[in-house]
């Protein structure tokens, strides 16, 4: 009964685990994952519309002045964003699409699509927060406390959010938001077209 | 981290089965059946406490009076309605209610508990819903075509309804019932003192 995809936005500090998460959801082909647009150059592996869109920065403001980005920001000189197009054209086909951003960007789009699903991903715990940043390993004790601080910054923002999913076991992180969409495609109001299953019946 | 009970409100035309679905909701243990209060003489299998709450017309009306139910209705002379006590009792303890009532009574409870959630339980087209009235053998066809009317009658409250379940098997709608409770617990809104997990804690 639920035509159009559902558009499933998940956030969460460095060291939540969003990225494993988003991966296996990806995996069992109930989600499409949003292809960002950039203007860095791609890496030798890299192929445009698989892994990134590739733009200049020319090309890229003028997407962004003509509406046709959902989110963007800069970040170490080169624009990242979220092409609209490619969102709107799978939702439109029915596929829930999921897109992994920071707070803002979430904030910006839910703002262009209220009927999209805010999820914020946490670890159990500050102190996992912390074991899973040192075990990266590819950080130093300055670094780790920087991001710790910054987590907390940003889950000042959890109350704007839809729902809250604490990343205990990724398994379990993976069937929550499994459930979360479940309940929200049987949303009333996601279902305006309901009458429609009724008619033409003859009783 | 949910604390309190979430309040569940299911209603749907006579023949969606809703009965059935709630008692397989309740043998789950995740769930309390609210306990109505009614003026009718109890039957005499009829616990006072466990099927109904009896008590005179005086006493119901100094009930409803004092806002001592969530809401109420007069039905063959007598008062039926639910007892605000019980309710918030059990909520407050973390038990997940079940109350099953018709759609204006739905939306009074909504109203003092914008945070319950409304269920609109349907059969899956208007033809099986005339194959469950027959198949109770206890109506003729004029009145099971009154029945059919005001199930359309009612279906136009739908919009006004959280959560819209198809009842094609009772299995398969208890679990989406399960599935939009489990979601519901995932809320921000439900979840204010998340900041507690992190409390005390040192990394």
């Amino acid at each position: 009964m639920n035509k159009e995809g559902i558009l499933v936005i998940i956030s969460g500090p460095s060291g939540s685990g969003k990225g494993t998460v988003v991966s296996e959801l990806v995996k069992t082909d109930s989600f499409l994952l949003s292809i960002s647009a950039t203007t860095r150059s791609p890496r030798a592996y890299e192929k445009n519309g698989e892994h990134y869109y590739f733009y200049t920065k020319e090309e890229f403001e003028y997407m962004r002045e003509h509406g046709q980005l959902l989110e963007w920001a800069e970040f170490c000189d080169n624009y990242y964003g979220t092409p609209r197009i490619y969102v709107e054209k799978q939702l439109k086909q029915g596929k829930n699409i999921i897109l992994e951003i920071e707070v803002q960007g979430a904030l910006q789009v839910k703002k262009l699509y209220p009927e999209s699903i805010l999820v914020f991903l946490i670890p159990p715990n500050l102190e996992e927060l912390g074991r899973r940043l040192i075990n990266r390993g590819t950080e130093d004790k300055e670094t780790i406390n920087k991001r710790i601080h910054r987590a907390l910054e940003e889950m000042e923002y959890i109350p704007q959010y839809d729902y809250i999913v604490i990343n205990e076991t990724v398994e379990k992180a993976k069937k929550d938001i499994e459930t979360i969409v479940a309940a929200e495609t049987m949303k009333c109001s996601r279902n305006k077209k309901i009458k429609e299953i009724f008619k033409g019946e003859n009783v």
